[in-house]
């Protein structure tokens, strides 16, 4: 028999890349995955790439795109030199290289319940030892982080502050300040995670929590996949000092460097103003389908069945619902009626019981998909309860 | 203090990196990395990108790529079914993948001495105890390595048996077969890494040690880096049957899937020929660059200095010095005179000492370098001796 190592047993298939495959059916109005709408995204023109990217390129990436973002974090209050900025094959591969510095059986990794699952499982794999801690409207639970950071002693705080996924939660400027300082305090590294800080609908403070962690450690994992376009996989990881190096060297081991066509668009994208200019138009469209989800959820009377915050950016809704009823088991019902959606247990580590919680996205499905959809949800649940 | 895991100690700056960055410097003549030559590589003509390519894709990859690649692979007698073909971001992500599937603290693993660094980089971080067996002209010597196989009981054997990095080694037919018949008896996996099986400069075997596997575990590691663009990052993991799932699992945890246009122009340049027909270029002009630094060897007399077999293929001449001189010194001195080599030592594991050894490039600089910059090798080498 072939030996494996440990962390084979703990890398299954993941929901996320099943529910992807469920969405390429043609007829399946799917609110389960976090795609952006094709209809609202930039248009892919490349014009003349330079022929010097054919050539073998540097593990930090691009010098200029890294200038570029170093310019954008400025302004976001975080200065950060591109000499500590690190493109990566989207922002997924941040959270590998990260877990790949800090976690190793058994160490333990503070987490929001809920939080992004394929954080749960890039950490996971590693075999990290997660400490939940519940999400409340104005963001993570000040007191019991403050409780679990003196008892858990986490090697790490991954936090997404900015229209959380999966519950649309944004960290208000007291809390995003509160946890910078109890982290820095406990010297417990923040891994800040925001590929969806531009979607914003509505007036809400949104700024990075790294920004008030002085020289405290800190990691910053961004993304072009949400206002640009997610197949080309271009990220980026910013840091402090002392972790930039160990990030570089092992992004060097993983793939030694990005793709860099997908580099120079990006940064063609962001200094021509064409991310921006899309922006405008992208943050109307989403809102109007933000809205349209919101209407039809009071429409089927959802909130007979469930509660939700409206989401003020981002993509998904968050619906816990009234009763504990499977939300395995309303999938497979939703499923045989062509409608997708994403159960809420995956998106909680084994140490939290969740209750039965559903992710709803409003980005992918047109209007006609989201009436009809919200229905059939609607109409399973009161058929199961 | 922070904590990093145990693997973080293991994962140093790596000297193809730092000798990467050297190759930028405008007057350096390098013959350390490995990069391709800009002037023979096919053109970058994207044309019109498909829309649909903006979105996220699958993790295996695109479909139509995965067929073409199970088509090539049916042609060098290892027929492998789209299914089991993952796209990676270039082969090096591959041997990642590998790791973390087999490597976690003191797993033994069979590696030739020397062999590829990055892949000793790549599993070294994962904790692999690696256990070396010495090439010959004729490739990895057989009682050595079966004798290995039954002492180290290693959890897998990788090996480069065609245009080896760093030596140039191609493995003739009955090795092949006698090193697919040990592993299937030991029930030991063969990563079989093969980016140079293309630039082929004279007549050789070189049918896959896959190919004589049967139903035992493989896995083949491919590369366009070398025939097409290295920047575009597009390699990939053809792997048996209880194998593969599991690297795509982790793939997934990675990077979620490589970038899309990267793909797109790989399928288009292979189904168009155009990869073929620069081949048919790219051969007499790398033979002939192999040629001309033979002769600017035998013009400098090193053969008074050094041993090397004339290489059938690849990208490297391989010297091994008559007398122990350190070519790390040896590499100060002539960087200081603009010539950069890579000396051997970082191409062998931890268990071996090896003898004085550099690898010299002959793809990247042009004639006049070649024959200015041996010169500048062989007096340095004179110098110290």
């Amino acid at each position: 028999m072939m030996r494996f190592a440990t962390r084979t047993r703990r890398a299954t298939g993941s929901q996320v890349r099943e529910i992807l495959k469920l969405t390429q059916q043609p007829d399946m109005i799917s609110f389960a995955g976090g795609l952006p709408a094709e209809r609202a995204m930039p248009p892919l023109d490349l014009g003349a790439v330079p022929a010097s990217l054919r050539q073998y390129g540097l593990s930090e990436g691009e010098l200029d795109l890294r200038e570029t973002i170093s310019q954008r974090l400025a302004a976001l209050g975080r200065p950060c030199p591109p000499e500590r900025i690190l493109i990566t094959s989207g922002s997924q591969q941040g959270l590998d290289l990260v877990a790949k510095l800090f976690v190793e059986g058994g160490t333990n990794i503070a987490v929001e319940a809920p939080t992004y699952l394929a954080a749960l499982q890039a950490m996971g794999i590693y075999g990290a030892n997660f400490c939940s801690v519940p999400l409340t409207a104005q963001g993570i639970e000040l007191n019991q982080f403050a409780e679990m950071l003196k008892r858990d002693q986490p090697a790490l705080a991954y936090l997404i502050p900015t229209f959380q996924n999966p519950t649309g939660c944004c960290y208000d400027i007291e809390t995003r300040k509160t946890v910078a300082s109890l982290l820095t305090e406990a010297g417990v590294p923040l891994i800040e995670d925001e590929p969806y800080r531009d979607l914003a609908y509505d007036t809400v403070d949104r700024q990075p929590i790294c920004s008030f962690m002085g020289d405290a450690p800190w990691v910053y994992l961004g993304s072009f996949s949400k206002i640009g376009l997610p197949g080309l996989r271009v990220g980026f990881v910013a840091a402090s000092e002392h972790l930039f190096e160990h990030l570089l060297h092992f992004k060097q081991a993983t793939d030694l460097h990005s793709n860099r066509i997908g580099q120079w668009w990006v940064t063609k994208a962001l200094t021509s103003g064409l991310l921006e200019e899309n922006l405008q138009q992208l943050i109307p469209y989403y809102r109007q389908q933000r809205d349209v989800m919101e209407a039809q959820l009071h429409g089927h009377d959802m909130a007979a069945l469930a509660s939700w915050e409206k989401p003020a950016g981002g993509l998904f809704f968050w619906l816990t619902l009234n009763q504990s009823i499977d939300t395995n088991a309303l999938l497979q019902r939703t499923l045989a009626r062509n409608v997708a959606f994403m159960p809420g247990t995956p998106f909680y580590a084994a140490d939290v019981d969740g209750p039965a919680t559903m992710r709803v996205n409003f980005s992918h499905a047109n209007e006609a998909q989201i009436e009809q959809g919200i229905g059939v949800i609607a109409d399973e649940i009161r058929a199961m309860l």
